[in-house]
Parts: structure tokens; C-alpha cells; sequence
């Protein structure tokens, strides 16, 4: 079976096919600039030739149309026809409270969707835009969305409100939401078979460090606590975001410079972070290289964001009581050592201690590693994310009609022999030249 | 020696006559709405009769006339003549970057304190107010300036920067600041005295919680990180103000509800919180009420209060490494036993132990307690706070021109032997009722 996912962002579309039947992802893609006079798609199917161009693409709809074109093209594709497709899972970031696991869509779906656009202004309308284009284009394909927010409806109301007027949050939603939630799920899946436990005995700390960053608190299995709010710009330090501040800031910012509570929440959300630390550098391998060379900002907001990811470890241990392990994930959290190491530096008092060569070691996207000393209480464990497989599996669960909320599902990566194909034939590769890798790999067994 | 300590608001004046060679407070006041139709006035001095009437105070310098006048009287009074007063202490909460430690006024100093307004417009023109008012009224007496921010100036960077574009705190001052400096000081010096350390010896992790509510981390004596922020608006869930929240509900209510960023900031300061979440509530005596009653507004009210200490006290001992005691202090940290054990539940695993029983028998604003169990490793301790001893000493020593940063200061409180008279006596009555209280007290030594 095939299966189409779908990231769908104001002007552009990242994009994965899968082949459900081999569990492989066999091709990956992304359209960048929709709607600008040059657009641009970059495809990858497995064994074949890249396909990198500039092309034309005025609105999602003539994106999609291109994306199964290459797709099933000879020279650059992995599937014979577009008819091969049996369905499409999109990704939203923002279900409000209205979802709790992924659904298919329907027009009330698409109507709470547009609903909940205040609360994710910038995302929602180009998820939006992404499924409308693709039920235009396969007409007869159902799809399904899968909600960033829908894995963190399990926190206690202590956890997701604020201490606002009650009726900020009866009549207009005020509350913590959280996101990157399908990343929380896969890593805890994943962290639990490592552990040898049941999802629902595990009590987890994980932070998904990307440009995005966020962190949860998971208990018993399911979401306790998170990092983020109402919308992603709440919690760690990121590239561009400020993460937690004052809530003054903003009052006192708009009357310094004369500035709109638009313009200062822009501010907080495209100029901030890391970029307004160091005021040039968002990524962090260029923060790294600063630091390195003596650059103070870079020193600076490095400190920062570790300190800061350091501290939501400790208040969700106090929320938590009893911690398993502490997961990294996404691009920073799995190769970003010198983050790793100062967020869990000086952390022995409550369980956690690191391993400093298992964490110099562990840098790989293609393997589980482990990075905690022999004798830590808390596992330490740095899981590649999946948010795609994740997205896949739910929507061919609920085209076979044995889809549930994931207490009650299990997920075919939740079982202690599951293997990422196409990783670990790279890690293959990368162990040829980096041997002692093999020292914290804890999964695909060597 | 005799000297005042003056506390103004813009509409208010606490105030404090110390007779410095006893090292004790001869009388207590309160002086409300002034500026209004009808003010008031409440006055206690030793061994006297309680004045409580209405006068009128249209400015500030009426007031402090006033309050010459009725402690000099001989009736109420505590004192013979205004020309026994030596200096007058004033406390200032917002001293912005400038203050590290408190100081006698200039004309200099109320430039920087007029200079910080901005930063703390609620606050900042009433203690000018009350200054001016001294100096017209009693103009051969010096006075000093005691700030709430001085004592976190020892903050490092990476926790009081904010990861906004950086002019922001070049051009414009914004970063954290950090408030009940003085309440800090004067615990941490009783904490340190208490377990028997030199203050530059301890980590201690500080929760003054009353009406407004903050939190330290203490490491080697100082000041390491703090809760409250640019304000005093951040942090904890307090009577009437929101503590921490998603930044974005700002621009979010401000669009919803047609409000300027103004208007948010004065809901978020003055109608959020456990008012905000209970609807009518702003004292803990009233959500615990409510909460027993099974108003779930005001239970849940309670259970983020809790939640959000608890997860303070993880964030810091994550921050320290090491941590010798966790201190109780102000009205609800001193009285509301429920409020500390919702907070204090779970964090075993941290080292923080808290024995039930203790923390039962643990409510007196008249001793020392001690609340931990006796194989906790961190103790957990109930301090009541003295901002106003703090004030008086800082006052006198610069009078003697002996005063210096806490740090290279020796306060007569921090001393193992100190005893606040007034309160050993008032101690003496409640035991007649409480025997058991003996149990949890720490000083005075029983």
C-alpha cells in the first residue's frame, strides 16, 4: 500500500511516499517559495537520481500536481501511478482542543481546522490550502490529518491553564496546547522499548530540539507537561524564537519603540532566539563555531539555550517524581553534543548523569544511541525522530479501520525488534568510518 | 538610634520606627488612600494604644507629617520628638541596572530612580513621592534608598538575559531584574545561620509567597537566578497576577477582545492569577475555603499555585547542582501549610523530603521551623521574613559609614546567637496554646 504524507506550510510542502507494505519510506521531497515568481522542488527516491529545480508553482494546488508528477516519473520517481496511492496524511499543527488522535477528513474536520486559524495564524491556512489542493487533484483519495496538539490532550488542566481570567479560556481558548506531538509519541514508543517496559509504564523526559524546540513531560505514557502554549513561540530558547520571557516585555517594547503588539509579537517570533542573541546566526552549528572562536553573543545565547533546557529537565523531574530516561531528538537534540552536554551537566542530584565519551561519541541520525553513565538511575537515550512514519501509520490504520487513540493502538515501531530499514543500511556505511560509534548504539543491534 | 522605614506606594506608606540600640521595632503603621476623599490611617507602637482612624492625606507629604505627628504622640507614639529620628530608610523596587546595593540619596540617586520608571511604573513614582515627602518634612535627615532589584545584580548573564534581538537590553534595558531582593537577603543570612554555614558557603532555593510571589536560587550566598522578570509580573501564580505565561496570549487577547497591549497588561496584573482562575479570590484563606468546599475553580486554582512552585523548585535545583535547604517565607509561605505541601510532594527524588506532620505544625510568623523529614538530605525550613531589619540595618551602617555589599557585610541577624525580642515574646503566649509547635521550632532555641 501506498501512502502519501504531507507537511503542507504557507509556501511550501515537504513530502514523504511510503510503501506500507516494505514499512520504507522510498521517497522524500520538498517545495519551497509556492506562490513566488520561482518556486523550487527538490525530490530523492530511493535508488534513483535527485530531481532539484526551479519551477512555477502559483498556489499549492499546481505544488501538489508537480509533487505526483515526479513522483511517478520514470527517471526520478518510485511508484508507477498516482492511482497507486491509496491515501494522503497531512500534518497540522494546531487541533486546538478539538482533536485528540488524527481522524479522516470530512468537511466538519476542515471546518474545525479553519476554526482554530486564530490560534495558529500561520500555520493552519497552509495546511489548509494542502489538503483542499489535494483533494482536488485525487479527488477520490481520502486523506487524513494528524494534529501536533492531539498527543498533549492528555495533560491535567493544572498543567495547561493559565492563571488568566477564566473566561479568556471558556469563551476564547487561552490555554497551553503544546506541539511537536508526534515527534513526543514516536520517542515515546521508542524510548519504551528500549527500556524493556510498556508505553504505559514509562515516565519520560524529551526534548525535541529543532529550529523549533520543545520539551514533555510524559507520565504513565501520555503527555503530563510541555514546554510551548497557546502557540510555539513559549519555552526554550529556538533559532528565531524567544521561548519564555516576561509577559511585560511586550507592553514595555511597544511603547519604547512605538511598536504594534503585532509587530512585537513578529519580533519575538523572526528576530529573537538565538538570531536576536547573537544578531546573525540561527543555526547552531554557526552559534557553535562563534562560541569557539571567542565570539561573546555566541557564548551567550549557547549558555542560554542550554541553561534554559537544563531547567525545564528540572521542573518536570519535580513534576514527574520518578523520571526513566531523558530523550533527545530532532536535528539539534541528535547531533548538537555540546548542547546536550551543557543542558545535562551538573544534573547527579536528581539521577541524571551523563556520560561524557558516550556523549561525544553519539552523533549519528541513523541509530539509537545511549549517552548515560553505567551507574545513572535515569537512562539517557538521544532516538532519531520519525513524525513521518508516525503520520503514515495512522492513516493506514484508519483506512483499515483498526486505528485508535495510541493508549489503545500499537504502533508497528513500538515493538522491541522493529528496525528502520533504510537507517540502518546508512549506519552500515557510517560505521566503516566510525567504528567506535558502535560503543552507545543501542538500537539496530550490532 | 531611631530610625523610620517607609515603604510607599502611590496611594500607601508602611512604615517602621526602630530603636536601633535594642535592635527592635518600636512601632508598626499603615497609612492608605492617600490622595483620596478619605484616608486612613493605623498605628501601633509598643505597649500602646492602637490609632485607627480616617484623616486626610491629599499628597504624600501630609502623610508623613502624620505619621510624625502620631509617633510622637504621647498616647500612641513610641518616640519623644521628630528630631530623635536619625534617617530614614525607603524602600525602592526597582533600581534597574544601577543599584548593587543600597545607598544613601543624592540628588544622582533620584535621577536613576526617576530614570527607572518606565521599568516599574506602578511602583517607582509613589517611592519618589515618599522620598520628596521626607525631604520637605524633615529635611536635616538623611535618607536611604533600600532596592528590591540590588540584590539579584549577581545574577550571570545566561540567566538574566531574555533571547530577544539584543538592543533591546542594549538600547533599552530589558532583561530580568528580580524583585523581594531584601526578603532574599535576609533569609538566605538566617538560612545560613540555621544550618550552621558562612553565607558564601550555601545553595538554597528561596519561595517568598504572598500576596505577590517570587522564587531565588541562591548559590554561594548570592543571587544565581530568580523568578520574577523585567517586573514583577512573571513567575509564580499569585493573588492577582498571572506569573508565567505563552507571550503570544498577548497578541492573541489583544485582537479577541479589542483590548491595547495596556489594557492586557493591567487584566494580566490585576485580574489574573488565583483571582483570575477562582473568579473572586486573592486570598489563600479564601481558594482554601472554597477548595474544602469543593469549588473547583478554587481547587484548581490551588493546584496550579502548587504546580508551579514545585516545578520552580526542580527548574533551580537543576540550576544549583547542590542544594543545603528550601526556605518558606512571607505570609503564605510562613502560614499556608497546604500551599507547601502541594508544593513540596514528589520532589524525593531530588533530595526533598518533607515531613507531613512538621509541615502540619509549622505555622507561627513568630519562630523558625523546620518542616524536612530528619533524612532529607536538602532541609526544608520556615523563615519569617524582615524586609524591614534589612532596611533599618542598611540605613544605620551607611549612617556609620560601615555599610557595604551583603557580601562584604556582616549583618547583625546572621549571627548565631540573634533573637528578634518582640517576636521570642509574642512566641512565649502562642505556646501556652500550641505546645506542639515546640517540635518544628528552630530559634530562638526553646
Amino acid at each position: 500500500m501506498i501512502i502519501l504524507t504531507l507537511n503542507c506550510g504557507s509556501s511550501s510542502a515537504k513530502y514523504q511516499v511510503f510503501d506500507w507494505d516494505k514499512r520504507e519510506a522510498i521517497c522524500v521531497g520538498l517545495v519551497e517559495r509556492i506562490g513566488e515568481d520561482v518556486s523550487h522542488i527538490e525530490n530523492e527516491s530511493k535508488d534513483k537520481e535527485v530531481y532539484d529545480a526551479q519551477e512555477y508553482f502559483p498556489t499549492h494546488k499546481e505544488a501538489v500536481e508537480f509533487i505526483l508528477k515526479i513522483i511517478t516519473d520514470e527517471t526520478y520517481g518510485c511508484i508507477q501511478s498516482r492511482d497507486d496511492i491509496k491515501a494522503v496524511g497531512h500534518r497540522i499543527v494546531h487541533g486546538g482542543e478539538t482533536f485528540t488522535k488524527s481522524v479522516v477528513v470530512t468537511d466538519a474536520v476542515l471546518k474545525d481546522i479553519e476554526d482554530n486559524i486564530p490560534l495558529a495564524p500561520l500555520h493552519n491556512p497552509g495546511h489548509l490550502m494542502g489538503i483542499k489542493a489535494t483533494m482536488d487533484v485525487l479527488p477520490k483519495v481520502p486523506n487524513v490529518t494528524v494534529m501536533d496538539t492531539a498527543w498533549h490532550q492528555t495533560m491535567p488542566e493544572k498543567a495547561f491553564r493559565y492563571a488568566v481570567p477564566k473566561q479568556w479560556y471558556t469563551d476564547h481558548k487561552v490555554r497551553k496546547y503544546g506541539f511537536h506531538g508526534t515527534s513526543f509519541l514516536y520517542t515515546t514508543k521508542r524510548a519504551a522499548a528500549l527500556l524493556g517496559k510498556d508505553p504505559k509504564d514509562v515516565n519520560l523526559i524529551i526534548a525535541h530540539v529543532g529550529n523549533g524546540a520543545s520539551m514533555c513531560a510524559v507520565k504513565n505514557g501520555v503527555c503530563y507537561d510541555t514546554t510551548m502554549g497557546l502557540t510555539p513561540l513559549d519555552g526554550l530558547v529556538m533559532g528565531s524564537r524567544s521561548g519564555t520571557l516576561d509577559p511585560a516585555v511586550i507592553r514595555y517594547m511597544a511603547h519604547k519603540e512605538s511598536m504594534t503588539v503585532d509587530e512585537v509579537d513578529t519580533a519575538l517570533n523572526k528576530k529573537s532566539g538565538l538570531l536576536g542573541v547573537t544578531g546573525k546566526y540561527i543555526d547552531r552549528r554557526d552559534v557553535l563555531k562563534g562560541a569557539l572562536e571567542g565570539d561573546k553573543d555566541c557564548i551567550l545565547a549557547n549558555d542560554m539555550e542550554c541553561y534554559r533546557i537544563k531547567k525545564y529537565i528540572g521542573s518536570f523531574v519535580a513534576a514527574l517524581g520518578r523520571v526513566d530516561a531523558v530523550i533527545f531528538t530532532a536535528g539539534v537534540g541528535e547531533m548538537a553534543r555540546h548542547v546536550r552536554k551543557g543542558a545535562l551537566e551538573g544534573l547527579e542530584v536528581m539521577g541524571i548523569k551523563m556520560d561524557e565519551r558516550r556523549n561525544e561519541l553519539s552523533f549519528t541520525q541513523r541509530a539509537e544511541t545511549i549517552i548515560s553513565a553505567d551507574d545513572s538511575p535515569t537512562k539517557i537515550f538521544v532516538i532519531p525522530t520519525d513524525e513521518e512514519l508516525v503520520m503514515a501509520e495512522d492513516t493506514v490504520a484508519l483506512l483499515n479501520g483498526n486505528y485508535d487513540v495510541h493508549t489503545n493502538f500499537e504502533y508497528s515501531f513500538q515493538k522491541p525488534d522493529y528496525v528502520n530499514k533504510s537507517r540502518a543500511i546508512a549506519l552500515e556505511k557510517q560505521l566503516i568510518d566510525r567504528p567506535e560509534l558502535k560503543e552507545v548504539i543501542v538500537t539496530p543491534k550490532m
